[in-house]
């Protein structure tokens, strides 16, 4: 188990280095996902069922955590190359940041690369990590009204995943509003509702995936 | 409906401006809790809940979010004191902005005020309000691990309150575990498992407010 540890870098050259590392990574013909949420909203359950899934690419995954290891270990358990970084108590990952985890976790030979950031629905949505994707995740449980409450992060965002489905019936959620309420910040959003544990929606989200990824030139 | 606009206050010497504020809301007989969780865990429901079931007691409620006014009308609606306070990005309340906000809600003839913090389990944790309690919220859904991933957080609170525990048979959340990794970070910390929807474990959680109120000394 490979753990980094970062630091932040100097942000007001980050737009800048997020642009780079964006260019770069269209060169090496490597997608990168920055996969954002909130804790506990099931970004490694989904990443753990895509990988099994999309089983014919090379996926690896970039762990953002303020602390412990546990998320890096299970993507590792299904055979993915996975790298933990530690944001220094940092509750987001910058383009340096991401420069550097990419480095230390390797890209040669990868088709796509989901940095799962540090989980939080703020800070995340404020910096530009040089991924060609920004996909938010907001679950079921936490409630329809999310985008009232963190606007930024649903502008942000090129997709959004509405995740644990199959938790629908248990609260009280209502799923047109909160897709109204997403469209109304962000009208270009794509959004997957999905159950990772039922695999309902889970196509949708891999097909939107595989047509984003980028043409090996090289 | 009230809204503040505030700014963040300079952090070297928050650790002193909360001891003072802690102090004064002493004198004054005001017991001040924050309450902190990530997104959707139900912290609104919950209060909701909480100033019903007291309702011998003048509650008030100082709503932290980046933007929206949600929260602070659904407190309102209830007869309850509300403010709310944006805090320009901001993803903490430190002690000179709950100042600022106790100020613009009025304290006086007040018994409990609950400062309802911003959504997110890592900046609120680093920062002394001033509260003479800090209570966090982890809801049911967002899973067992979450000690491992946010130490600080667990380390820093007086109580943990384990959330939407009706959505227990839906989700595989261990319990047992959950506070076993809890106490392991802060052996102190009181465990009160609860659902705000059925009011089951309402009760100890209430007593345990009802123990920690501060006599008017004036």
């Amino acid at each position: 188990m490979k753990v980094i540890e970062l630091k932040e870098t100097v942000t007001a050259s980050n737009d800048r280095d997020a642009e780079a590392l964006r260019e770069e990574l269209n060169l090496r013909g490597v997608l990168l996902v920055n996969l954002m949420s909130g804790p506990g909203a099931g970004k490694t359950t989904l990443l753990s069922r895509t990988i099994r899934d999309l089983s014919d690419l090379k996926i690896a995954v970039l762990e953002a955590d303020l602390d412990a290891t546990v998320d890096a270990e299970t993507i590792e358990a299904l055979g993915a190359r996975a790298i933990q970084a530690h944001t220094d108590g940092m509750c987001h990952m910058d383009a340096g940041m991401t420069r550097a985890g990419l480095e230390a976790l390797g890209t040669e030979q990868t088709d796509l690369v989901f940095l799962e950031n540090v989980g939080n629905l703020i800070c995340p949505a404020e910096f530009d990590t040089g991924a060609q994707l920004r996909v938010m995740i907001l679950s079921i449980p936490e409630g329809d009204d999310k985008p009232l409450k963190y606007p930024l992060m649903f502008r942000e965002s090129d997709a959004l995943i509405l995740s644990k489905l199959d938790a629908l019936p248990y609260f009280d959620f209502d799923l047109d509003k909160c897709i109204q309420r997403a469209k109304r910040l962000n009208p270009k959003i794509q959004v997957f509702p999905l159950s990772a544990k039922t695999g309902e929606g889970m196509a949708a989200w891999e097909a939107w995936l595989r047509e984003n990824l980028i043409r090996k030139t090289v």
